[in-house]
């Protein structure tokens, strides 16, 4: 089985190091992980990168079985836009997608983080405003509803830290809970006749 | 035509009203506008609504014969995750997507506010890194590379205020020049003995 990886890992300094250690997880699970910077880049021109590392990604997810997806929130109230966006390109795809934050907090608590719910108003329609006049989604979910609503709908699982303690955005103890609740599943769907992983 | 009208005004206290007058745009196109807020969600048990609201726009999105999308930063550096997401599902679809940001300036540039560039340390790699210790993306896009790249890749166009000017999150010119292009590309596409559109 081949997972892809998605996460705003790529954008630290030591972004191969976490990718070796994702995939040693992954082979752990028994599982192919694919990582987003995998690809060799030297002699790619600079004007042509972009499009070269997205076309590498979403070649990646394509040929994954499932996406586990770290949606911690990155620069921000929310997941990394590209972690976000690859969430939606595997839904279209009918991909399985499991994903986690490290931050247990749900995005409403983050975006009116100072703003005590009590100083806040209501919009005509009874959501909640933020002082910026727009509406907080206010679901107790971890990020926009589209996000978790699709790891649900898709058949996966989102997890946050069971003791609701925030942990560093490459912290890997719920990418390990991410992949032992996708290979439990497989092992489920496979049913007990199944050859093994 | 069917088009997915994704972006961040679902949030405003005027949602509706901004949804009517998108939808009336559309038609002066000769294009039905899909809506986000579309469907009637009074009955629905608060605790359903979350997923109620994610498979209406599921549904719309696959109905659509094409996505605009409304990319102008919400509440940080980047697009509102919910329409970011959608651009994704949509990719992985198949669909045209044209998207719009009325915020001119690059993601580097917003995310490097009042950080000079030659303050900016540079990462092994030769990535610029962000004081929090992590590259800041550097392809003078608009937002994260996955997000223009993808509406590149699927045949639509992306566009930003010609006169490097900001305009409101709300601002509905470049929301018109996307249905201009839409509508211009399907009358390409159709041929010369097509039918009307």
């Amino acid at each position: 089985m081949k997972v892809y990886l998605a996460g705003p890992e790529v954008f630290l300094a030591d972004a191969t190091a976490v990718g070796v250690a994702k995939k040693a997880i992954c082979r752990r699970f028994g599982v192919e992980g694919l990582y987003p910077f995998d690809q060799q880049l030297e002699g790619v021109a600079p004007q042509l990168l972009a499009a070269t590392i997205f076309a590498a990604n979403v070649e990646m997810i394509r040929r994954a079985d499932a996406v586990v997806a770290n949606l911690t929130p990155f620069r921000g109230i929310g997941a990394d836009a590209g972690t976000v966006w690859e969430v939606g390109m595997a839904f279209g795809l009918g991909k399985p997608i499991y994903g986690y934050s490290n931050d247990p907090r749900p995005l409403f608590d983050r975006t009116a983080t100072g703003l005590p719910r009590a100083e806040l108003q209501a919009l005509p329609d009874g959501r909640v405003a933020h002082p910026d006049g727009m509406a907080i989604e206010d679901f107790g979910l971890a990020d926009n509803l589209m996000i978790e609503e699709a790891i649900a709908s898709s058949g996966g699982a989102f997890f946050i830290p069971g003791d609701g303690t925030a942990k560093n955005l490459a912290d890997l103890t719920l990418f390990e809970t991410c992949l032992r609740a996708l290979v439990a599943r497989q092992t489920i769907d496979a049913g007990p006749g199944a050859a093994s992983l």
